[in-house]
């Protein structure tokens, strides 16, 4: 409950995680503000869960606790006071849609792979079961929707958007599983649909809510944009080649899933006919044995991906950075520039 | 996919469900505008489908083509039209919301209960599978939303606070499966959050959108609650004691999946203590035979309850014919009058 609640505590997890220890110390000036901001759309998020009964109240509750690192949220904030603003008020209720929204998508990502665990803990459907999982998940999308609904008609559709986006890249994921045919264009598709566009759409939102020009907008979203797909790139690359004591999660599960990432991908395009064949017998198995797993990230070795994944991902972080040119210098500006370079340096 | 673009096929399905054979007939001078009407709300609902992912634009359109008789569109329409208005451009977006959440209601709840038939069909989980089913319901709930957001912040709350005692219902009803404490009040809640409150807020959005005062927009929306809550019981009572020659549906499913309804829980509450002990002792066995199914409907019958569900079905249908007297006489308020009263009398 108390991620909720505690706004700051998401500041200090994201902090850690994408700035690296201490990397939040240089932040000082603004470290307060945002703190103040995160909770106030903790708590906003906390005012909408209730309803008239009290088995769901709790479902939600519980989902919306282990929300994690309230990354959304924190673009939203972060891109607003960028903008000049000395006061969030006006995007809190924005923030909170976006992050119930993404929960909402977490809930029923869950029940869809039958995951045990979210963020260490049982997940929903787990704790509550697969109806009450399902149903807490449309219940979140619907709250969002009514956050949302306190802002102009171009906000909301933006936020619906981004919904769709989310259904969308999911669709395709689970049609892209074991499917050695998914290319690099297509994994590029997917992870914009899954990932990124509701980050450019959480981003483009606070600046539409500003009313900053068009250009502003656009620059907005394709900083959110862009770091999404880094951020998710740098995740496909830590599943497979990172250290689990370290990100806290097993490691190589899209290669277990079937999933095709960046690393699966090229190593299937760049391995000998021999490799490339025996990469591909291995991939499509069902109920991959451990020395399967380990013998197709040897194969991702062996045609040398791991560095051109994370060029690929850099690219993209720098993208966002250079997406934030014409956003007006200063600590807000740095701290988005310093997500969009972390979400690629990060070692969790 | 015809029922999604031709808006004629459901206001006949429904006339003849509700209103009977040839019942629509003295509506000669409303049966074209209706219709019309229902095909323009079908056209909106074709228009949000697609998706950048054909797949997902294929199993949504699935969906909503078994999307039924288009009741919570038609209550739209015609109190819109019952208000005095010539057209009703005003609320068709707002009918296709209100339908989309229904069918994405009934989407995740056949995913809920394992349903393998929707209306003669294999369900969208048979047909697409249980992700793609997860996921179709959300986007449906999304492209709703979208719709919505054309209508004031009061009406899109409205839309919400439907979907919200939606998922409310749904877990307030898997909640009580094979519990023998659910009373007729608990019953009744259950019905209002699931069925009724969602007819309710359709009428009540109608009104708010015609902009008349708040005495008639609550009469509306009493009307749409009591309609609700009587074709509800109906359809409870038709599980028990109809023909499925007639209804298409196989009987006695609410005993099957241990679901007190109102028959059930009057039966519970009037029988003698040996035979109350017996019915207990049925309706919580799991995985019932079907000699199990009919002892339980004797016992209804012995217990003499059809009588009394029909007659409190009967109440709300008054009562929802009451709502309406506020509203000036006409062939859109006869309308709705009898489809209050066909909501009792029905057969199917």
């Amino acid at each position: 409950m108390t991620s909720s609640t505690d706004g700051s505590a998401p500041l200090s997890l994201l902090a850690e995680q994408i700035l690296g220890k201490g990397g939040i110390e240089q932040f000082t000036s603004i470290v307060e503000p945002l703190s103040s901001d995160l909770r106030e759309v903790g708590d906003r998020i906390a005012e909408v869960l209730p309803s008239a009964y009290s088995f769901l109240t709790e479902a939600a509750n519980y989902a919306t606790a282990s929300g994690g690192k309230y990354l959304r949220p924190l673009v939203i904030l972060t891109t607003y006071r960028a903008l000049g603003f000395q006061s969030t008020t006006k995007v809190q209720s924005l923030a909170a849609s976006f992050q119930l929204i993404h929960t909402a998508s977490l809930v029923h990502d869950d029940v869809i792979d039958h995951a045990a665990l979210r963020r260490g803990r049982p997940s929903i459907h787990k704790a509550f079961g697969e109806p009450v999982a399902i149903v807490t998940g449309d219940y979140l999308f619907v709250r969002a929707f009514q956050l949302a609904a306190d802002y102009g008609s171009a906000v909301i559709k933006k936020c619906g958007e981004a919904s769709a986006d989310l259904a969308l890249g999911e669709v395709m994921q689970e049609n892209s599983r074991f499917d050695m045919t998914v290319n690099k264009e297509r994994y590029l598709r997917i992870i914009a649909h899954k990932t990124a566009n509701a980050i450019a759409a959480g981003a483009e939102s606070a600046a539409m809510v500003a009313g900053v020009d068009e250009e502003i907008v656009h620059s907005l979203a394709d900083y959110g944009r862009s770091m999404g797909i880094a951020f998710q790139i740098k995740d496909d690359i830590l599943d497979v080649f990172g250290d689990p004591e370290v990100t806290g999660k097993p490691l190589l599960a899209d290669f277990r899933e079937g999933l095709p990432t960046l690393p699966s991908i090229l190593a299937y395009d760049l391995l000998p006919a021999k490799e490339k064949e025996e990469f591909e017998e291995l991939f499509i198995v069902r109920n991959k044995r451990q020395a399967h797993l380990l013998r197709l990230r040897e194969l991702c070795d062996a045609a040398g991906v791991r560095e051109l994944v994370e060029d690929e991902a850099e690219r993209w972080s720098q993208a966002a950075v250079s997406a934030l040119q014409h956003i007006r210098p200063g600590p807000y500006r740095d701290l988005l520039e310093k997500i969009a370079e972390g979400a690629v340096r990060r070692r969790f």
